[in-house]
């Protein structure tokens, strides 16, 4: 085999009581990456689809390039590559998008090579390209694109990324308004302190959504889906976001908030009916403020990128 | 049956990374109550044991007569009682003794009364108590004495207080030594505020915490037992705090820190031949600094206060 197609799917991180910490994959949507080995040691972008993204076609700026390039340099391989990139998810949407293009290209590598790495030791060289991409080194898209499922970013010093066992079968509604957020913007409301009744507020929170999800308790999960240290700062982004949260629960989500640092929103719920009702009330209250969406509507992935 | 014995385990509350929100019952040591039911609609502190101890007689001052005080007036009882106090547990050592007693009281007048109360409406009456003995009225001692095993303090408004079904088999290691450390100086070095990089790292902890105690995870456990928020604060006013830590690890411990809000240490660990050993390397570290102290070693109790 010298050629493989992989699809990595879009991921939720700052998972409400998570924030810096938890994140999860949708089943769909995601991007697609086509690699194929050549002969020439060189990693080259060949094409970016649709036409209309603008992405950059220098492997050491495209998420997808950078992330290869890593890990063949981490191998010492000097195996030339040719990636062609279909790119389903919308940029700067929360929905973790530069992290599903490194993830689905890491994937693909691997695999071509006979699998040298782990699932999990992909994930440094994902983080890699996330520098690349928003500056900061983070897991939390990365992790679960690769992995699938429900992952927790325990520690970053040393990297310990942990998949939950969860046993609660949860659809998700991601809904992403056309508003422009920069990450940078979302990130600078946030203090470099928070009071310590919010920090155990928190963890107390975190800790039974964990249980919640575990056992499984969907009114323990319902409960704990609730953000002490980001969301106040960050309402203030998303129009109608105090109507979103509301509408949502009384449309039987279990829980709401927002999908990365925005401008997409995510909620969970117990059944895809349930879900789709609630992506399309979330839908309805960004139109009622003249904003279009598009609605994403999935189960948590029992698997990363395939 | 007009009169009943209860015991009620001392409990390690302020679990590491579960700074307010977690703690857990021992097996033993505990408080016992002799409750026997009178005629004279009057609560009567009849006797405390040791006579060495010194606690208040009154029913207004003393956690047990507060307890079913608050209880017999929730349910409109005007019932008499006479409470018999046997006191095992050191006072103000951070075992979770003003707690126990309570815990003791009411589930004998419950029992006694032919459980009206389910022992989750036991806490609220609890707390009152621990409003008296040490001026707030926190929940993280009194309901794993009355629920036994791990228990979350999830929300104080409305109060959720959740039972942890943890697969992990361990031994709790408690070394009480004999310095005075009130809990209003072991509040007061906390700050109102953290870093916000702080409470992420303890938000990631707790979370593995859950994990690894329900799947069960022993090195996972051990990992996550760090406290970002409270012990990097509280740990000067244990003498030999950092070699106690780090002889607890080396001598196989999965974790230590600050039971309550000290000064007694907690150790878990996966067997009792660990745990007595810890405990022991403990007790000897409190020696070498010319400080006496008692060893407790127990199973994590599967049952509360009985």
């Amino acid at each position: 085999m010298n050629s493989i197609r992989v699809f990595a799917p879009a991921t939720v991180s700052n998972v409400s009581c998570g924030f810096d910490v938890l994140g999860f994959a949708m089943d769909g949507p995601g991007d697609e990456v086509q690699l194929t080995l050549t002969s020439d040691q060189e990693i080259k972008i060949r094409s970016i689809l649709p036409a209309s993204v603008k992405l950059p076609m220098s492997v050491e700026k495209n998420t997808a390039g950078v992330a290869v390039k890593s890990l063949l340099s981490a191998i010492g391989s000097k195996q030339g590559v040719d990636i062609e990139l279909a790119k389903n998810l919308p940029l700067g949407s929360g929905m973790g998008s530069s992290g599903a293009s490194a993830a689905a290209a890491l994937v693909a590598i691997n695999e071509l090579l006979g699998n040298p790495l782990s699932r999990n030791e992909l994930i440094p060289h994902a983080m890699e390209a996330e520098r690349i991409a928003c500056g900061s080194a983070h897991a939390d898209n990365v992790a679960p694109s690769i992995l699938g499922g429900f992952v927790l970013v325990r520690e970053y010093d040393p990297l310990d990324v942990i998949s939950i066992p969860i046993k609660a079968k949860l659809w998700c509604s991601l809904v992403h308004p056309h508003i422009e957020l920069k990450t940078k913007d979302s990130r600078k409301v946030l203090k470099p302190q928070i009071l310590l009744t919010d920090a155990v507020k928190q963890t107390g929170n975190i800790a039974a959504l964990m249980i919640g999800l575990m056992k499984p308790d969907s009114d323990l999960i319902s409960k704990s889906l609730q953000d002490a240290i980001a969301e106040p700062w960050r309402a203030k982004f998303i129009p109608g976001f105090d109507e979103i949260k509301k509408v949502a629960a009384a449309h039987g989500a279990l829980g709401s908030g927002i999908s990365g640092s925005g401008p997409s929103i995510y909620a969970l719920s117990e059944t895809k009916v349930i879900a789709q009702k609630v992506g399309d009330q979330i839908q309805a209250i960004f139109r009622k403020n003249k904003i279009n969406s598009e609605v994403y509507v999935s189960a948590i992935s029992d698997q990363g990128a395939h």
